[in-house]
């Protein structure tokens, strides 16, 4: 079995996939790649032909997206290296990992990433952020973190058990946190539990020494 | 078993979800909600904390988000009623499948669903439409499209077998051909044959005739 990531190490949506691996103890190649070669002929190809990372070669089966390749992996080896579950088997209790999954995508990350991509990568290229968008994005994710601390209230992860969609949370809110805007989670009881509850996992913890986050910002 | 959908028969997302459940051969009642009731206290508290539609109550079982109401009802239900095939068990075509529909999400419906937003909803309201935000969604969807050209090129459905990705890319689509837009998908030899094959669909047709479409818009 050999296992290749093609991503950036940096990328929060690679970070998950790094740590999905590390949690269902499978071991992998990262091939680091640039902004020039992800949009590549070559790279569109046969790696993402949306030119984004990651993509993940698995003995020669090819599949991009981070949240399908995560599906993916957590389909096929989930119990055979380690013993984290990260989707049960038992259809009420996975159909609400994809409930949570779905509104991870539509309602925190959308405007969690409008806001990183200003506050942090436009500043890293020299230029001003458009405050207007961080604005409007900030007001977004503020509104449905108040839906969140209701979700939360009373459990210790969002399906009540951990699972693959808090991992997805994980690497974009502790960009969020580097770019100074904890507020939005220490104000809120129970999120700012549930955020402690998932960041501070050995996995986690270990992801962000091996990838130097600390430097990364 | 009862299953009672929550929602608006005329809403894409809501046709997906009655057109998986014909599919399936599986029947159900719809409770027409309106505007307001969505957003009603009970209504955020037991149906959908985001004030949304569709949400599924199966035998006391509520679950919210289309694609995750999809998921569940074919985890659960897939070849008790009808032998139609929308995730298949194989791992790695499951996985294609996941693949697309990520693709779908956020390549080809957010897009769409913003253009038609303005062409149909805020014109119904009575209001003209933002002409920058339509431009700039059309431009971005016909970007995304070309790529679909070349993930079509040879095959008849995206992950070469009809699935429940195809399904996803159907109501929003139709209304995109009543709002004018039409040639965005005629223009591309591959994306017009697939959007042939999965609109002329039975199952599709008899929803367009049982919800009355043609005068929906």
């Amino acid at each position: 079995m050999t296992i290749t990531v093609f991503g950036r190490s940096a990328s929060a949506f690679n970070l998950i996939l790094f740590y999905v691996l590390k949690e269902l103890g499978l071991s992998y190649e990262l091939v680091q790649t640039t902004p020039e070669e992800i949009k590549s002929p070559d790279y569109l190809a046969t790696k993402h032909p949306f030119g984004k990372t990651p993509s993940l070669n698995d003995d020669g089966f090819q599949i991009y997206e981070t949240r399908a390749v995560a599906r993916y992996l957590i389909n096929k080896y989930q119990g055979t290296k380690s013993s984290t579950v990260l989707i049960p088997s038992d259809v009420q209790k996975a159909a609400l990992v994809d409930q949570f999954i779905s509104v991870e995508t539509s309602y925190y990350t959308q405007p969690l990433v409008k806001m990183l991509t200003q506050l942090i990568l436009v500043k890293k290229q020299g230029n001003e952020p458009d405050l207007k968008i961080v604005n409007e994005a900030r007001e977004e994710l503020d509104k449905n973190l108040d839906v969140y601390e209701k979700l939360l209230e009373g459990k210790d992860y969002l399906t009540g058990e951990f699972s693959l969609v808090d991992f997805l949370h994980i690497p974009s809110t502790y960009y969020a946190f580097k770019a100074g805007e904890g507020e939005l989670w220490n104000k809120r009881p129970n999120v700012s539990r549930w955020w402690k509850n998932i960041s501070e996992r050995e996995g986690w913890k270990s992801i962000v020494t091996e990838y130097k986050l600390d430097e990364v910002v």
